[in-house]
């Protein structure tokens, strides 16, 4: 009864959504699977896109034709761009978001897709012939063929979750778990893992007293995950800020000896830097408190979520630890936070395409692949769903570069090292962050989205425009002079010290108290000049003056690199043939395939004179 | 860690949304347990409210200060008043609803009701003690202590999906079923039976032809459930009417062999009014066609509700019957239907209030109890809301009449006859269904819900108004004679005979061919009269005049039956002592507990000699 699709998406998370999108913007046809079309979207954990590192690869998927900051713009409830006070690489947009929206807007994008069919069902089974991928089976009975299969379980795969000493099956709360996949995948040859995370309690909003808490109001100057010109909600609602205090960590200490992490009832390893509260307290133990924030899920709906506070202890030791926080006094519950194990295939296994070694058009993005958070997910379903396209097509293959994104980054890091808990992506990650940000991600990957064919003419357009007028600002303060009577009561007044003669504009702007604004406040024509061009144009133009100095550096120490991220091996290379390999490298060699020479080096286990032996074969 | 509630309301769906609104209504604190805090309010089957019968029990509900009428209003994307063209008894408002926005509204209107907390977990265990419902046991083991518990669990409990020869555990597709509760109440005495109902599949609206179907728009006077004021959506939605033909129905013959349905491996028996696309082509072979409603599930949404093809065949053989449905040619499927199998309880173990006899300050309401349908469950959860307040303040119990409301009809025939397949409302249940209409819903019912605190002073103020009006008009009419030569021309214009004389307006609009505006526009005082009077007055008046003749007509046997109706029995009456009653008559007494005579009579098995002992007695 169906077709023959192109692409199987199977799941709709954040992972199957972009996974979806992508596929379709290339061309081809695709059948998005979800066991409840219901949940489509569904934000599993805190009500937020972005924040640090994420928000970068938010609007890197923006640039690449995905929907997830379009989205995430169109549903939020707060903005704000974190870390304002340092330096443009830091710069980290965040939102809170309308958690019902959100999911509807997604399902809504989604269906506007010609190319994107859906079916709700369970799949149970990966159709394989001749080593590849031919589609899938489900719970349904049904055999549904494609050319290339996406796999996005999520926390899905035999999910479990613990609440203090109690267990209970589910991919979710209040959700099925998936089963049967992961017994089949482990069947072909894969290794499978445990990983857990955890989410905290939900609660009465009703039941709060705010007067206790500080408030955090979003930023005035509202600013955007996405290079397109959607309109933006134009409230914002406030959030708070509070704090646990030794009374509640004596609590939550009393529940310890039922706790699923201390007790070793849960195998799999959580999320390192989103640790639970009882993870903070214990491994913390200096610290007396820890900073709670209190948001709220959505424009009307009472319904908060408590970040800060995830927990898989008893749901009265929650309970009775939350109203010793100043605050939540009176707080009521709506859900009791929980931890949950769920099966993941260590990444090592995966290309850099995240196409598996093991099984010809068959890709994994998202959690099933070790990740952690929304953008991460959101961001291996884009690349996923490029790779699975241009697989079946015989076109080639789309492998970031970790010195062009944080994508790069991310999938280098997945299926080079690997990881055996939760991966989230951190500014530290990427050793070119200062090339990395959120401010040219248009100008970083539009183009090749483009020549891909992910995004319109408009947006190539757009990017071209941004880039050509942020240079006509850079050569207009480059070669005009600005006249030291105009500017000196300017820099008085920002403390910076006078000119005694006239100099080229480009050099004043290096202060730092100093920006681009000042300067056209003393120049009438250059305030004329900027008036056409629109805003983030000009803030492009002055990260650039600014940091020129930093970004070029960076850029040499690519290019120094270059050499070697840049020589590619074949993934299939007999590494037994070089016997001046070390044992263990030939061994991981072998295992990972790394497709360069830079990728070969960050193999652990891998030591310089390995690449050396690597470098003169292939040369 | 919970507070003891008033009253713990069981499910989430559209009784436990009403039982917890009428029991917050009226001053109790009420905490709602629902399985899934993101599906509350979800419409399982059509996303559709009202239509014949239906439509009247949504305005009684409105009436009695519910919310089902106002949130149908808000969510509107199309409204027909059914039956226009018959007497207003038949007058069935009705309308399309988008399924997402209904759901988010319910959700949001509870979260607005300050005595209205929330728990996310699945209800296992009742408590009791002492013969008393005392609060409830979940899945994560909390026992939360109550004065009342009603139980709403919708197609939960023990749940079962049918398709084809296929079978999963659920309460919905993609949700879990519940469990353990049915085993523990069975344990506790009661007895408890085996329903199933169905849905049709879902569809793909941009893969339909709607050139070869009938459009069906919305009245353009748009009409709604609700007396209160509030706006309604400004546009209206498009649906479309299209019917099976022989080939479609020999293509679902094929999958007769697989049928649950056929094959007995179904024990429940379905809704008789409601019946699946492969019962009505069995049942009814004679007709070579039925008609398909196509039916979009949302303001933006593609998905379609493909109304009156409900079915339980394999998925392949749905997917090759509903291609063969002119528009349908390339249709694709987003889920297959099913049927379902689910616990009941047979009625006839409730009391009139919905409390069961067996523990009290139990109730139950909605499917539960065997019935079928959005507005039966709503209407039974408002009626339990309202007596689990009034049994736990030992305040008069509620307990409608046949002879003032559907939901009334509804109930007495729920426990007095039972039920053994879905029961579904209709007007030719309702002996009396001349004085229950829509239009006077609010008449019948709101001065009563004030009296008990369920509505609003400016609600009954409003009705109050809308009497005295109606009333000034008919006795405006009663007063005032026409001239003939005004009126002549509108009698000639609309092929009634003309007038020889003057005689009283009101002898004129007891002419089908006219109505009242044809007597305003002969008549300057009484259009000024009119005028600052609103439609619904006007109607009402309009109504109540034409129909008077039928309407005491009725009102006298009402009050013929009164006697009966109103000697009431102590529901804990010992039969036993009446020996000439018959054995039959003292068995089914002894177990229904009828409240009156009139209960007692309708009893099956109960003869009128039983009911002529009884009387003698009670005199």
């Amino acid at each position: 009864m169906f077709k023959k699709y192109n692409v199987i998406v199977v799941g709709g998370g954040h992972a199957g959504c972009e996974a979806a999108i992508a596929a379709s913007n290339l061309g081809s046809s695709v059948l998005l699977v979800t066991m409840n079309m219901t949940t489509i979207a569904q934000m599993s954990c805190n009500p937020a896109m972005g924040g640090v590192a994420k928000g970068q690869i938010l609007r890197e998927i923006d640039a690449m034709g995905g929907l997830s900051g379009m989205i995430a713009d169109k549903t939020t409830i707060q903005f704000r761009m974190l870390n304002r006070s340092k330096g443009p690489a830091m710069w980290s947009p965040r939102t809170q978001n309308d958690r019902m929206r959100f999911s509807e807007e997604w399902r809504l994008q989604l269906e506007q897709r010609r190319n994107i069919d859906f079916w709700q069902d369970t799949v149970k089974e990966i159709l394989v012939k001749n080593g590849r991928a031919v589609g899938v089976k489900t719970s349904l009975g049904m055999e549904i063929s494609s050319d290339a299969v996406i796999l996005t379980n999520g926390t899905f795969l035999n999910g479990l979750i613990h609440i203090g000493e109690k267990k209970l099956g589910g991919g979710r709360a209040g959700e099925k778990a998936a089963t049967g996949l992961t017994e089949q995948l482990v069947e072909l040859g894969f290794t499978s893992g445990r990983m857990k995370t955890g989410t905290p309690p939900r609660v009465d909003g009703r039941t709060l007293n705010y007067d206790l808490m500080e408030e955090q109001w979003g930023d005035e100057k509202r600013g955007r995950f996405s290079f397109s010109d959607i309109a933006l909600p134009e409230e914002q609602r406030c959030c708070w800020i509070t704090y646990t205090n030794d009374s509640v960590h004596q609590t939550l200490r009393e529940g310890f000896e039922k706790s699923p992490m201390f007790t070793g009832r849960i195998k799999g390893l959580g999320p390192r830097y989103c640790p639970s509260i009882e993870d903070k307290i214990n491994r913390f133990a200096e610290r007396d408190r820890h900073q709670i924030f209190v948001e709220p899920e959505g424009w009307n709906t009472v319904e908060i979520y408590v970040n800060g506070f995830s927990t898989s202890l008893p749901e009265d030791v929650q309970y009775r630890a939350l109203q010793k926080i100043p605050g939540f006094e009176n707080a009521k519950m709506f859900r009791p936070g929980y931890a949950i194990e769920y099966d993941f295939f260590p990444p090592m296994q995966l290309d850099a395409t995240l196409e598996t070694f093991l099984i010809k058009n068959l890709f994994f993005a998202g959690q099933i692949n070790g990740t952690t958070g929304y953008e991460e997910a959101a961001s291996q379903g884009l690349v996923a769903g490029i790779n699975a396209h241009q697989r079946i097509n015989d076109h080639h293959e789309l492998i970031l570069k970790r010195s062009e994104s944080y994508i790069g980054v991310l999938i280098d890091d997945l299926v080079t090292k690997g990881t055996d808990e939760p991966y989230r992506m951190f500014t530290s990650r990427a050793e070119h962050r200062l090339l990395l940000r959120q401010d040219n991600a248009d100008e970083r990957l539009t183009p090749m989205a483009f020549q891909l064919g992910l995004v319109s003419n408009e947006r190539f357009d757009k990017v071209n425009e941004k880039i050509k007028n942020t240079n006509r600002i850079i050569s207009y303060l480059q070669k005009t002079s600005i006249d030291k009577d105009s500017i000196n009561p300017i820099l008085e007044r920002k403390h910076s010290s006078p000119l005694t003669q006239n100099i080229k504009m480009i050099n004043l702007l290096t202060r730092p108290q100093l920006n681009i604004y000042d300067l056209a406040e003393a120049h009438h024509s250059f305030k004329e000049f900027l008036h056409p061009l629109n805003e983030e144009t000009i803030e492009q133009a002055e990260i650039k003056i600014k940091y020129s100095s930093y970004f070029e550096k960076e850029v040499e120490l690519v290019n120094k690199m270059k050499k070697m991220e840049d020589q590619s091996i074949n993934p299939d290379f007999d590494y037994s043939i070089l016997k001046s390999l070390s044992k263990e490298a030939r061994e991981k060699l072998t295992r990972v395939k790394p497709r360069t020479i830079g990728q070969a080096s960050r193999i652990s286990g891998v030591k310089p004179s390995d690449i050396s032996v690597l470098m003169v074969h292939l040369s």
